[in-house]
């Protein structure tokens, strides 16, 4: 029977977060039932059932969904998706979902981080979030993997990318918000993060695109797309509202080296070309009450360099912008190897995020 | 992923219930909360605790529970017991859950009969119960086993009893009940349990002693403990309510032979010496409406042979009756070579069943 692991951290154990890119065994989603979403709900499942089938085609994916809506989704997603049931309160598993790390004998584990929806009652984005702090523990026990829980730690899998060799990149915007560990230095962060993800230097960016939502999750910015380099937003049009953080991140990458000594190499990836808002047109049709519409124009995080490395494999967002194809092709040359698949998902993107965010890779697990 | 099988049945497939003797990988058990139990579920719910863990000293366990009462059913058993989230109606799962099946080459599948909560509108014993016929799928999906469904063919698990070798064993007062599939001749039902179950013979006894619950489950009254023999309940006591059936259940398995020609062996297991009824006292204090209490003086239907045989060990029900120690003592000489465990339940069986019924055993897979 899977266990909580007590009185030992990952890197005691010898078990580390590995980079997106190792193999992966598995790939998890929650699937989206929360009002407030657009159109009640069905564009945005049509676009999670767009990108759970895309996903499937290199790596198993396993839905979860709550008891009511189980019919819904096992109608909507093919035979070729595991859909089980798990109760939760929302639909970004990158974020409320455990951490898997490895060790090097094939181990499989998991970080049960503290989740408090982006901010607890400071910032947060909803109350309560019970359901999901608990979906990791039961998803464990349904997969038989051992876990760790970081009572009192706040973290979401988003704010974080690692290059499985020592390093994660991160931002202070984030990672020092006052709704997430406002008990602790910046320094007893690093600890944390050095402990569980078995790192040994921490890379800080200043701040992400949204930080009215996530408070400036990485995963929108800057990714490790192989050890040594990383992918990052990129405009030159000073008019973009995510001008200032995407130069500031690229300008703070160029001048970083990894826990190896590497110096980084900075791969572009341009944001959007134009700005994605809430139109009022769009909402105008929304089946959610007023008070749960965001307000009429406004921004949404849409960030290309939230895709989801798996197997092989990279999923990319397209939003219907004139940017969505040059950000393929740069992706593409960044992954030469890969198959690189677009998937439109800007429905997802009103929600607050994107493909990584809504998805948790598991990492394969070998003989041990 | 796991899947549903279409266009086949076990028998054509290869697979067959097997007996309950043999290896066994996991016991299914759903936690209780319906309302209606006795003291809010209480005592019952530690009587649930017991049978789980006993039994998981010999075979792991698995306690399918609602999203609701999760963290109640993690508190409350060892770590040793698997806790799972599945919503459902109520906690029998022997009935409720699928019948698992295996081939020579060590596969598993199961079975998936549609459940009306034994006899639907007709005379089901509550409405509605679409969550509790979704658990096996949804148990299947979990598991990765796949599944055949019977849509519009009616069976409980505890209706049946198999010697793994072709025979299978039930009463006409449950299959032929008109709450279960009265557009069915006995022929017809004959054909889908041989189908299904992968028997060559079904032998057929009159009544069950809870007509006014299950129908009359085979499992109260006589199970196959090896092949070509049986334990069946018996009272030489005229004035014991149970008399006249556990008199003609007997009388009749002495004349019958199983599929392969040998007449049955009949071990006698005593019922209680005094019946059990709901007492005054007792409801007196039980935490439901009083229009959910049983009336005053029901009788319940307390069965030793409602055993359940796991991996080496016989975990038997007992009652705080005079003949607990008899009955454990004629069960302990049918297993000479088990561990014979007896439980105190009598909590559960004023819901109706017992070990038996409210546990669901999976059989072991091999190499495939």
């Amino acid at each position: 029977m899977a266990k909580r692991i007590k009185g030992t951290t990952p890197r005691e154990d010898g078990y580390r977060m590995p980079a997106e890119w190792e193999r992966q065994d598995m790939v998890y989603m929650v699937w989206p039932e929360r009002a407030g979403w657009p159109n009640y709900c069905l564009d945005v499942r049509r676009a999670y059932c767009r990108v759970a089938e895309a996903i499937s085609k290199h790596t198993p994916v396993t839905m979860i969904v709550s008891g009511r809506q189980y019919p819904d989704a096992r109608v909507h997603l093919s035979d070729d998706i595991r859909v089980i049931e798990i109760s939760n309160n929302d639909c970004w598993f990158r974020d409320s979902g455990p951490t898997f790390l490895v060790n090097d004998r094939g181990g499989v584990r998991a970080c049960d981080w503290e989740f408090n929806a982006w901010g607890g009652l400071y910032d947060g984005l909803w109350f309560p979030w019970d359901l999901d702090d608990l979906v990791p523990r039961k998803l464990c026990e349904i997969e038989g993997i051992d876990s760790y829980r970081t009572k009192g730690f706040v973290l979401e899998g988003g704010s974080i990318s690692v290059d499985g060799e020592g390093t994660v990149l991160t931002t202070e915007m984030c990672l020092l918000s006052p709704g997430r560990n406002p008990h602790m230095t910046k320094e007893g962060i690093e600890r944390m993060l050095c402990e569980y993800l078995n790192c040994r230097k921490v890379l800080w960016l200043k701040d992400g695109i949204d930080p009215w939502e996530t408070n400036g999750h990485v995963d929108d910015v800057a990714v490790f797309v192989r050890p040594g380099e990383v992918a990052c937003i990129y405009t030159d049009d000073p008019a973009h509202p995510f001008y200032k953080v995407a130069q500031d991140a690229y300008q703070t990458l160029l001048g970083m080296t990894d826990a190896k000594g590497r110096r980084l190499k900075v791969h572009k990836v341009p944001l959007t070309k134009e700005p994605i808002y809430y139109k009022g047109a769009e909402t105008a049709e929304w089946d959610c009450l007023d008070e749960e519409k965001p307000a009429d124009g406004g921004l949404c995080a849409a960030s290309y360099v939230n895709f989801l490395i798996s197997n092989g494999a990279v999923f990319v967002p397209q939003y219907d912008d004139p940017n969505d194809g040059c950000a393929l092709e740069a992706i593409r040359e960044i992954f030469p190897d890969h198959e690189v698949v677009g998937i439109h998902t800007r429905d997802i993107v009103y929600g607050g995020g994107n493909i990584h965010c809504i998805t948790q890779n598991r990492p394969a697990a070998g003989e041990v």
